[in-house]
């Protein structure tokens, strides 16, 4: 799945790449290393704030495609992260109410990209994904986008909850799409708004779930248990879409 | 893709497959062969409407797993099709408006199976495919949909121009989705209903949508060219659910 993201290996490439701003989805590093190099990246891994994870070295010999690893690996992200401000200026500046995607545990990269194309369509000014365990913006999702993540900025956040508290703040309301919750079309979905979409497997955390305003239902008449999640998330977007359009009439 | 379809080869089992009454997706017969289990073979896959691929000795060796095809190769399909007539009947055993899906030139198994899922979830009769250029109901297909294709029908019909000719005798009204359509909003969509859903590449054919009576458009206002096929099928689908749930209130 992550064949086609760029692999680094060796301490001073990871360090140069940190250096020149180069934006790190995952780093690897020998479990105990702790000298000079090593010390070096981790400050600069902290100063991003990109996650870090410990490994013991037949893992790194497992990922390293030259052999010479040198107790440390990172994979840099094929696209270039937006930020939760530059999606709020976007929607200032087209004169529109903030509509915000945001992604709690969409782990398949599949997934990840054809949200990010609905998304745009859609005219959401942008997709939060969290640090932890989320598809980086790989080949694979920019492919499944189909050129989509080129418009749409997609940003990388260490704490949703923190996020959504921030936003809430700035006026933006949070409906999180679950089956427990009110028919779509029953809420009024016009305002400020962010969209908070769970994992097909585990739904929404808990934590998410809470900071929520409202719980939107999808009206499922069907035999098995849920919709996947890239068109749950299509079809609540344009339900979003649906009533801003019928305000302005 | 087809890895985990059945896979049979030899005459006298193809013949045997026939007979037992199992659904054959594709045949494929050593071009210019014309004996007498042959000639058995392509009469019973006539019988049964089954598409007959005439191919090169190379394309059988190739295909083959035993290296002993004798000329004839076919795929069993995975799960049991069902019929037009089953949809109709359903419909009217549940009191619904018929709400069918059909499928013009969806290859993707991965696409077919999520739209079987969410026919399911949205209260659809039935999913009809065209018997050539469609994916057939494989593992893959089975596994995308959810095991909603253990209650959603798949139709797989020879002529698609027909069967919505035949359908619309009966009183169904066909939309297309296509960009070049009016808004789905604007549109009265809570009869007795054919959804056309054409592929990411080549939209619907032309013969299929001159068959329609609407085409429906889902508004869209980002920098690329479309949605995905099942997601694009998902809100136009939900757009039918939600108009038929407003009516009956």
């Amino acid at each position: 799945m992550r064949d086609e993201e760029l692999l680094i290996e060796g301490r001073n490439v990871v360090i140069e790449a940190f250096r020149s701003g180069k934006t790190i989805d995952r780093l690897f590093v020998l479990d105990g290393c702790q000298d000079g190099p090593v010390n070096t990246i981790l400050r600069e891994a902290k100063k991003t704030g990109c996650i870090i994870n410990f490994v013991k070295k037949e893992r790194l010999d497992q990922l390293s495609v030259t052999g010479r690893h040198q107790g440390v690996i990172a994979y840099i992200a094929a696209y270039k992260y937006g930020t939760v401000e530059d999606m709020l200026k976007t929607a200032n500046n087209r004169n529109e109410p903030p509509f915000f995607i945001l992604l709690d545990n969409i782990e398949d990269p599949h997934n990840l990209g054809s949200i990010i194309r609905t998304a745009n369509q859609a005219g959401a000014h942008g997709v939060i994904i969290p640090k932890r365990r989320a598809s980086g913006l790989t080949a694979v999702v920019a492919r499944a986008s189909a050129g989509a993540i080129n418009y749409t900025p997609v940003a990388k956040v260490t704490n949703m909850v923190k996020v959504i508290e921030d936003l809430k703040k700035q006026g933006m309301w949070f409906v999180c799409g679950d089956m427990d919750g009110e028919t779509m079309y029953n809420l009024d979905l016009t305002g400020p708004i962010g969209l908070v979409i769970g994992s097909e497997g585990n739904g929404t955390s808990r934590l998410v779930k809470e900071k929520c305003d409202f719980i939107a239902s999808i009206p499922m008449s069907g035999d098995i248990g849920s919709l996947n999640a890239s068109v749950a998330m299509g079809i609540l977007s344009y339900e979003i879409v649906r009533q801003r359009l019928m305000r302005k009439k």
